[in-house]
């Protein structure tokens, strides 16, 4: 049996509310540098303290599977319930939507750089020289003024950091992937985006735009020095996503600053809000929005960052703050709250990794695993175990008390 | 999406070393006859505590199933990454590797036992009395001599110990497996040995060449006492398995002192060293050994020897002698060092066990646990918590650095 129609099945509505607060990248690692202490380990969390006290459930999650290291795509959808594997959303999407692009369903999405051709053609700088962001938002005007559609199809182009844009291709039967117009390397020529599945009509619709775009876009480039061609990577459409509301019969929001997890949010069809920009103004907006919504997704992006950077200790700092915040949250403390991370950033690596991040449940039925705090080494001997990230959000719905029991 | 190919398509080249350190049937049980003490809890290991202490992830690891106690074939694919419910070596083709034949890709393998016949065929003793090692031998060599070819296809054939011997047939378009040619009790015909799939025409060939060969050996051994009959079971092809080398992009070596377990590293494609008779010779061949592969399965296989014959005190010892070892093998510590067992062989049991063994994972982002030492009990407790044995390969190359991140 499909184990989402079984949850499906099982599922009633109720009036409960749950949240789920994600510190971006939270997950860390001990090492002997840092005196054997993990940030979340080393910081100081009154607030997380007095949680996990008053009786919550701990463990870790494996963002998709042993030793694969999520990109924060696939990571919140497996924290939204959705197997990041079978769900896949193609870079160029997830480019669109960190540049704050709202895509909808069939859009057609490509990263772009700007690079540099020779007279020939081939490719002689992958990234232009990296060129100045004025100078590709000056390009990408041009090529907007010049190019608005292809046939029926409608271009959107968007300039994103340094030699970087996005392009959207919005109308009918398009599909991804297609392969990159991208050689990999210097001295080559750019390659013709392809259809990944040589029967579908829909990618074949697809590459032949992209080439369309390529023969109306290089003209007009022809003068610009050095930024004279472009790449395209990542080319793939808007998968098709059950509707979270639908799939969980609870109305969800997005409280985040960032564009990337607005968007991943959107994806899955939770109303956004825009305007809160601190944690404190996350909280104080879910207060103001408790009774509109069943399920508040707050994205809090520091603890990643500063994992990005290896600073250990604003990684810790940022932790600190979340918590001192904490308690304008539980000024209307929700009947579930899970907290946790879309994986772990450990500051020794200076970037995301496999390690499965800790996740703490409370809940009048979460239980107590009498751990005295919130930490990666705690969480191991937690009730919850180590489980796959996908199964939070089902988690979260029984300590709501959504299902009914299975079987008699 | 098929996470091998998941796992393939991230895979990236480094220069890293890997080491998978298998303390064969390491994994143990506490009881009260042993203080509450396993083995490996009741050791003296100052270099293994010290290693663990310097930051070590730890966790268990199920070889097949929950349940399911392994032999030494399903434990060691496990270990080397293949799911052994996938790839299923028959046990003639174990047998064989254990006497240290080199099998070829579709040799047909058989396990075979001398018994005693009567005058009508039927079974008075499958084991032949227990016939001696050197009686085995010359009658082994008797059917050789006799028996060297059954039209094309080439017939070795094997003594192993007192009755047991081995039958390979080497030849085109044969395939297994085969029903046993063995009534399982006495008092029986030995009936025919038949295709498991009807419709193959190679498991036929094969079934048509046991049945040659019953023709031709039988009257061969008729004036043989006691032993002037013989039982075949486990025929079967050596599987074809993804070589080692190209699945996980690491050029794979062997040091194994045992046959079978050489036989079992050189089925996945690793390259066998002949020569090191102990542990300490072993880690010494590693460091000569360094700068040739990427990656070094290194067997130790007393502690399931004294598991097996119920010494607590003894595979106590063989653990202490492992440890006092170790300090060769960490004259160049690799970048990833795996200690396990490929099960766990129980001394209170005498025999293999389904309980997870414990695993060990040291790198320079393998985090700590914060254990003070490497045993079951703390293992319950490691952030690696209890995975099947499949994964350890993959998490070994996820501390190498090994896979690129899967998504944006």
């Amino acid at each position: 049996m499909n184990l989402d129609s079984l949850y499906s099945s099982l599922t009633v509505k109720t009036d409960a509310k749950l949240v789920l607060l994600v510190l971006d990248g939270l997950g860390d690692i001990a090492t002997k540098e840092n005196g054997f202490l993990t940030p979340l380990e080393a910081a100081r969390t009154p607030n997380l303290d007095a949680l996990t006290r008053q009786g919550a459930a701990q463990g870790r999650m494996i963002p998709i599977a042993p030793g694969i290291t999520p990109g924060s795509g696939p990571g919140h959808l497996g924290l939204f319930g959705y197997d990041p594997l079978e769900f896949q959303v193609g870079r160029g999407v997830i480019e669109a939507l960190g540049l704050g692009i709202e895509l909808k369903g069939g859009d057609i999405a490509a990263r772009a750089n700007f690079c540099t051709l020779d007279a020939n053609g081939l490719v002689t700088d992958r990234r232009a020289g990296r060129i100045d962001t004025l100078v590709c938002e000056a390009q990408c005007k041009l090529l907007s003024d010049k190019i608005k559609k292809l046939g029926e199809t409608e271009v959107i182009i968007k300039a994103g950091k340094g030699h970087r844009f996005v392009v959207i291709f919005r109308g009918a039967g398009l599909e991804g992937p297609l392969t990159d117009a991208d050689p990999g390397r210097e001295g080559l020529a750019i390659p013709t985006s392809k259809p990944t599945d040589a029967k579908s009509a829909k990618q074949k619709k697809a590459a032949k735009l992209i080439a369309d775009f390529y023969k109306a876009a290089l003209p007009a480039l022809k003068n610009c020095k050095p930024a004279n061609g472009f790449l395209m990577r990542g080319i793939a459409h808007q998968p098709e996503i059950p509707l979270f509301e639908q799939r969980y019969n609870l109305k969800p929001v997005c409280l985040a600053v960032y564009p990337m997890y607005k968007g991943l949010a959107q994806l899955v069809g939770m109303t956004k809000i825009e305007g809160p920009q601190t944690i404190a103004e996350q909280f104080e907006r879910y207060l103001l929005e408790y009774n509109n919504y069943d399920y508040f997704f707050i994205h809090y992006k520091y603890t990643d960052q500063y994992g990005e950077d290896g600073k250990f200790d604003l990684k810790k700092k940022a932790i600190e703050d979340l918590d001192a915040a904490l308690p304008i949250l539980l000024k209307k403390q929700p009947t579930v709250l899970a907290i946790t991370g879309d994986h772990s950033t450990p500051a020794p690596m200076k970037g995301h990794s496999w390690h499965p991040q800790p996740v703490m449940l409370i809940s009048d039925c979460s239980g107590s695993d009498k751990l005295e705090r919130f930490t990666e080494t705690g969480a191991n001997s937690g009730s919850l175990g180590i489980f796959e990230a996908k199964y939070l959000v089902r988690l979260m719905q029984a300590n709501a008390r959504m299902f009914d029991k299975f079987g008699a």
